[in-house]
């Protein structure tokens, strides 16, 4: 009776561990899911509406060229239809860690170009996306390496 | 005496879980601590010696401006050294997901200067570095936002 009630206590502590590790990953997926389907709604559909439903009470810009909060997307959005209606993002690579979610994209503003590499970082909260970092550099025309930039 | 066999065998069962999930976690802080440590020796006290301990067997490179290999991350220090002695590298944040580990990172290379913003993704195997990427943008002047690029 005693190793019994101990081997259930046991197995509800683990229980808990397992659940615990296993929310975090749950919440890891859902986060870049929901990172991914933002992205191609913003960056490749240019859809502001059907992008902004994926943000938190807040959009905190980090990218130098775009203005604050949701209104800094919409008017990014507005010049990317406007003047590189044909623009095309490729995500290439998704990783995420606690509450982040990095993209490693290969983003090409007229078709036939090098394009830009480049990194976002997301912040999300309760599955919404409240932060936003990114880096981002042409492709030079020549490298060091036979490697490609991704 | 079934319902505590039962049980034990549920202990056992959540216990590998739980353990496959504390051996990932582990390996995820392992992994950071590398890469920082790499970083450092690399970056910041340009020995080339002591960093490529953190190396594996390949070091595979996609920034256009190294060449592959130790050879490549040797000839960059060296560079670093001789031309830009004062350059230091703040990391503001390490994330990591399986055998990755992200850097965003604020670059000086001559003190006083606005200098650059980067993000590196390293790959590990076993606890070494095997393949890295970057994207750098220089800290414009001006920004459209008062939050930095970090």
């Amino acid at each position: 009776m005693i190793r019994s009630t101990l081997a259930l206590a046991a197995a509800l502590a683990l229980t808990t561990l397992a659940a615990g590790a296993a929310d975090a990953q749950t919440q890891k997926e859902v986060n870049k899911k929901v990172v991914v389907e933002f992205y191609e709604k913003a960056l490749n559909q240019k859809d502001f509406e059907a992008a902004s439903k994926y943000l938190g009470s807040r959009y905190t810009q980090h990218n130098p060229n775009a203005a604050d909060g949701p209104e800094g997307l919409k008017a990014f959005l507005g010049f990317l239809k406007e003047k590189f209606p044909a623009s095309h993002s490729e995500i290439k690579r998704v990783l995420a860690d606690g509450d982040y979610v990095i993209l490693h994209v290969h983003a090409v503003r007229e078709p036939g170009t090098r394009g830009s590499a480049i990194v976002d970082v997301f912040k999300l909260e309760n599955g919404k996306i409240v932060e936003h970092w990114d880096v981002v550099q042409p492709i030079p025309e020549k490298a060091a390496n036979a490697n490609g930039m991704f």
